[in-house]
């Protein structure tokens, strides 16, 4: 099993920006830690972080030829862009939203997500757990 | 470490109700197969499912005393119930918000929960799998 | 054929409550006097009433196994209780929603019924009639 | 006792539009099957179906000399018709609204019905039946 | 001069429909006593009441070659009739707007007039007087 | 018959103030010429011009002992000062609102006036005419 | 293949009114132009102008029996016409929504077509080039 | 003189639960206090807590018959609850609604209460103080 | 302790306006009645009444340096007085907000408060009694 | 005459994605049979797809001075990007909006487009014919 | 070249109102440095604070003749006060709106200036710089 | 002290788009104008325009390592990026908000700025002269 780990706009700053927020571990961090993890779970992950909307999307378009699911944090990019969630139904792979803060419980602008409707299921508020917890998922639903 | 799983209204029909949306997981299976799980994790898991929202808020009160997290859905009284938020945020415990559906997803009504904000975090649309990963957190961040 | 009408919150002050909007016939006179009515009409009619909406959502789940419909004045959870919807929509029964004043002609917060959508009709403005036109509804749909 | 039926805009279609949502009762049998039972109740009921905003408001002018009340469905009119409101409102005489179908589980704005507030009560989504209890409502309430 | 005063739905009920709101004086001996007034203003005046929208925006597109303005009460169709409001705003004679009642203390709907962003003015509450004062506009205004 | 006009905020500039929307005539040429018109009705006409919601309210609270009506313009406060309207609704005197442009045809806060509904009538857009139409409507509906 | 044009309310006033707006060319040019350009392309073109909701709506009705699709301005009744929706979406034939000019740059409320959920598509703000652009996509997608 | 005291959802915290908001009065202090201030007022005050929507409509039902007034917090339901909305209007007797924090000053979902309109008035921000001017003002209204 | 109480634009009509709604006491017997009981209280209260809003904010400007907290009644200035809102939040000192009829039962626009979020608390439908229990809050929480 | 088309996010997609919804031509076959048929009208049409908004609005920057006009489908930009809206209010070319599905029988956040109010026209609905009739509209109306 | 500047409610307690959010500086200071600043460009500032509506609209009114320019800071009125805004409007001198906190990541109300529409611009968030940064804009554009 | 300015979307084209809302200074002009002020105050002024949303995230996140601030026109992404937003709120560095014209007296959709609230404030409507103020006002705030 492939599996596709995306962060969207101001990710790469994680573990540096807003700490009390997002926590310490940095962007690298997060993806060798999870890499390692995947590893043991038998699954190979692959990660992309991008502030450019196109860049994810061109990676979501990809993505439906060499992977079997995605775990995707869009960052900001959440609450507005509707061609990031064009991209998520046009492919018929599963996705998993995940936020590392609680969002419900921050700027109201950040209540609405225009991307949920599309994707399997969110994580959100769990910290960097949410991306471990998202690969637990795809380790119990999908074969490999 | 102790944790308690609070269901809501109707999910006493889990399995029996409208199973293309909620599975075919009857509540007494869910229960079982999560305790044995939580066991194997050295967790002990109690199960309370109620109808009425001042069970729901006794127990929660209640938890404070005895339990070191919830896990909590709470169906469709997640989108009034300002009872349940107070009494969730009058308890120092962590309680994490599970829906098994997509809520995001389905009607206009279910994209808001008043309970997300004094939740830590929030697992949604990914079936029963939801609990399970929602007690795989409490195992990573508390100890024992 | 066998019917259930519930009657919830303030429907037992009936008679008594505001006779200028619902009229002087108390909750045990309807309650007789339907089930009059039914058994002319070869129904079995049984009623309850309660103020608590965990028994009425436990008295709808029950109903799916005994009865043939349900005559359903929901009161004032008319127009907040998601969870007495969700209640109705995992039956697979027969619900006429019955309402004893016109609540489109009152206040605005009345003129909502979140449980309409996942009930058959409504039949509201028409007194306690509404209760016996919904019983004559029953009797040309449903063979016994 | 004298009762006026009237049908709005598109229910000449009756029968031939949409069957799955307006059933496959023509209007012509629809208007004769309710005469004959009008008369087995002693009730004499004349019937008009028309297009036109205007001819339905004229027929409600006229009605209030020689009927005792009126059925009324106001087809979409129900939705903007402030106009077909007044014209009730300037009747003394009973109206009932009648909808074939649950107008409340369908597009949202055939939720609000202008014209609800100034009629007795409405019945919606018992199809074609609810223009039988509107007779059995007029037989129940009015002397002749 | 000539002036055209037009009344919409409901308006041939004047002085029988609800008088404690629209007084007292039928349709008639409005118009009989406003042409009066107009006479000895100098004034020569037609009239028209229409249920029918169309026949309104009939004779509105007529009005523009036979005469010098035009006093307009739509009634209810005042509040969504765009047709209506197309219909003046393509005309190039004056159009004052009239309300028998204070359209502003009644139900809300009443409250927005879609037409008189394209009327000259308004004249609201002041009972049949504001017809009559509308014509003392054209009187001070208009060269004949 | 006594009747005094109140002109609000900013009237004080009329003639000079964008005369394309408000006209030519200054407020002290309306002051006269309005009172020159109301003598040959027989009416005794006092005006009072001030920018200051509190000395309007004051000018209401004093006007009920010693006139008969109002004729009010009062600017912008038209559109927010509820202490003005309860200054008017206190009064047991016929007020009627005058605005010189048609303010339903202008920026939409202007569309709004929270005076209207405790005023008697109102008459918008004739320019200053309106103020000589109030005057006639005084003269045909209280005697002297 | 025969095709039914349908031009609403004001529409008459083709090259009359707001020039600036709609153009110069009148209603009848429009119609004998767009039949010879039918012609040429093998297509029977009949069109019918009203003021009226309930002749456009019995048009589409009779439309059904005798033609191929339908090009329909619907004029301000597009805003607010839920009956003339009913009345297309009762038909299962092709229509096609055109407005003159650019109704998403004028009034807002002109922004919403209640109509266009039911039509196939809609060309607006092409001037009278819109509806030969209908006719050449009932040239290309139905077969004669 | 006999008062009821009825404390809703959660308040059996009182003391315990964010005391920063709420005050460190217990809830067993505040009733014991309170009946000890009304005893020396010469009234009978009784006390009731309960999380429960149910068992506080039923209390408001029984009290009509025992009591001369309610004091009433009615927690979180405040917000949601028509049902112990149309309790309190079913019942003759005055209620006050008392909150012990400025609810004004809180949340969004906290500035609306569905029970003040059909409560007398409200005391809320003064702590348990609102809970002692209640009984001053039963004192100071109702003859004993 | 030194007490200043204030009351808004129209109370000085106390007494004489609308005294179903305010009550037949005059402004002069509330000031008088309410200094002798605060005198009773070992209180020093000083009144103001004012209808200009500018004078108000003075008033609360200079009493940080003579009193110890303001019972304040803004009248209608309670629903758009952002300016009192702000000299209210610059001072440190206590404010309770009194109205004497209950605001949540009236008009739509009396249900919002825009300077109670920066008030300690309010009493509202309470009549001239509230402001007594607001002197017996102050008597309560702050020495002398 | 020489004409751009421009497709925006996910139309690289074409024939792959949602055919039910988009149809089974893929970007390829649109772009050289769109540019066959162009030869034939005697346009030259170059063509343009990508995901990055600010490709897109450098292309249109560009395109002012090379091409006469500008066929776009803006995909999911075409509802928030007002970034692209103002790119080509700053052009003084002809732009047609072209959106292969009924963009108003969809997904509510599709019924707004921000670009609509600076483009020409829109044409929407009718598939990919509507690119065709895009370049007929500027055959029609643009010399060469 | 004559700059006056403008401040309103509350501004006169500059420097001892919540500092934190407007700074140290009081109002007697703000005005002579800002003057002393002034004299430095060669320009005559006079300076005026009110906390009264009326008294800054008769000092636009007048500002007219004797001033090339305003430096305004409303305080509260910039929310509310459409009177103030006709002032400006009403004036043909350039208005610069001056905001010492940013008054966008502050309380909802604050977001909205119901002035800005009519001033040429605004400097808000930069502290009493502000001030000192309108009158350099004033000396950039304007002749002495 | 080091200052970064920085432009958004279609800036590159001013002076050439528009100039009646932005003026006739090219980008360049701006540039090189605002680099020689700059040089004269002592600060070094880096310039950078993108049309690309990633392209501006990217330079804010480098500019927290060399400058002292940053001047940030945004152009329309102001409206919707929430991912510049919270690029700037993950910078510990101040950022001025510039918009040449005043965006709150355009269309509604300008009013509203998603950034305001991170930035430190705002210069709106003071054409290129914003930019030169905003420059003043850092070398008025922060030391060399």
């Amino acid at each position: 099993m492939k599996i596709l780990m995306l962060n969207g706009p101001n990710l790469n700053l994680l573990g540096r920006r807003e700490p009390a927020v997002y926590g310490q571990t940095t962007l690298h961090e997060l993806e060798s830690g999870l890499a390692d993890y995947a590893e043991r779970l038998g699954i190979k992950l692959d990660s992309l972080q991008s502030n450019s909307e196109s860049e994810l999307i061109d990676a979501i378009h990809k993505a439906a030829d060499f992977y079997d699911g995605i775990i995707l944090n869009a960052g900001a990019l959440t609450h507005y862009s509707y061609a990031l969630r064009d991209a998520i139904s046009a492919t018929a792979m599963p996705v998993i939203e995940v936020h590392i803060s609680n969002i419900y419980s921050r700027e109201h602008f950040r209540h609405t997500s225009v991307i949920s409707p599309v994707c399997i299921g969110q994580i959100t508020g769990l910290g960097i757990h949410g991306y471990y917890l998202a690969l637990d998922y795809f380790k119990r639903t999908i074969g490999d």
